[in-house]
């Protein structure tokens, strides 16, 4: 849902500011590597959880005549992720 | 060095803000998902900044007694970033 | 097509076959491990060649009380995609 | 050892003929595509086997006026595995 999703975010957006603030603080680089693992998992969940939504909404909801170019825009999505950008 | 990684996080931590902005206003879920590519992709950049100079400073720069430790310890945290977490 | 994709795994099958042959003759360590990003780039190609006929043939081209579950199919396999296993 | 990562290989190269079995079959695309997480899994401990005697060998091993150079070298190597290819 819209409300956990914003949750989400901001447990990341947390997590990034956190990760500035062990730079500023010269910890240990592989702490920070450890955390910065953590923050793309929890980017990856969310990125999960909206492909889903989507292709439940927006590709198999859609009307049957978009229902092909909504698939090819939500495979080129998919491909970004696997790359990661 | 690092007043760059400062400046680097800082503009992915406005990523993720971004992000849940685009969530808050109902913005078309592919635009939101290649923001997260983005802020993916600017991750690793980080992440391979620290590791750099990790491998310079604390592998190579370590007492011959410690490379051995230090060099699992750095392959533990590439193994994290290669399956995200 | 299926003759397409069969070409592509033989030619995956003989960079997986090669890089043995590297390793076989004590190459160097950095290049095999060239070969093997580009063996995976091949299979990425692969793996989203199939989840694109997927998603046109076997979710959008269900009968209508198929698609959530087909969907639930394809997004668990493109989790595994996204972090490799 | 060299042993080791030549049965691994000989493995992904069976799993990959596999790959193209299944295709050749007409095996449903979602088990194919967890064959293919499967497979890139393996070459991923397969280059993190490599990495790490590259960084014990090649890298804290070497003469100390080579050792910026080969750990410039072996960050790109995990650069090109963190996005694949």
């Amino acid at each position: 849902s819209k409300d956990q999703l914003l949750a989400r975010l901001r447990r990341i957006e947390g997590q990034v500011r956190g990760l500035a603030g062990m730079v500023q603080d010269d910890r240990y680089c592989i702490d920070i590597l450890t955390q910065i693992s953590a923050a793309q998992a929890a980017l990856d969940k969310v990125a999960l959880g909206l492909l889903d939504g989507h292709a439940h909404t927006c590709v198999i909801g859609a009307e049957p005549e978009q229902q092909d170019e909504r698939t090819e825009e939500m495979m080129a999505a998919v491909a970004r992720l696997m790359r990661r950008g």
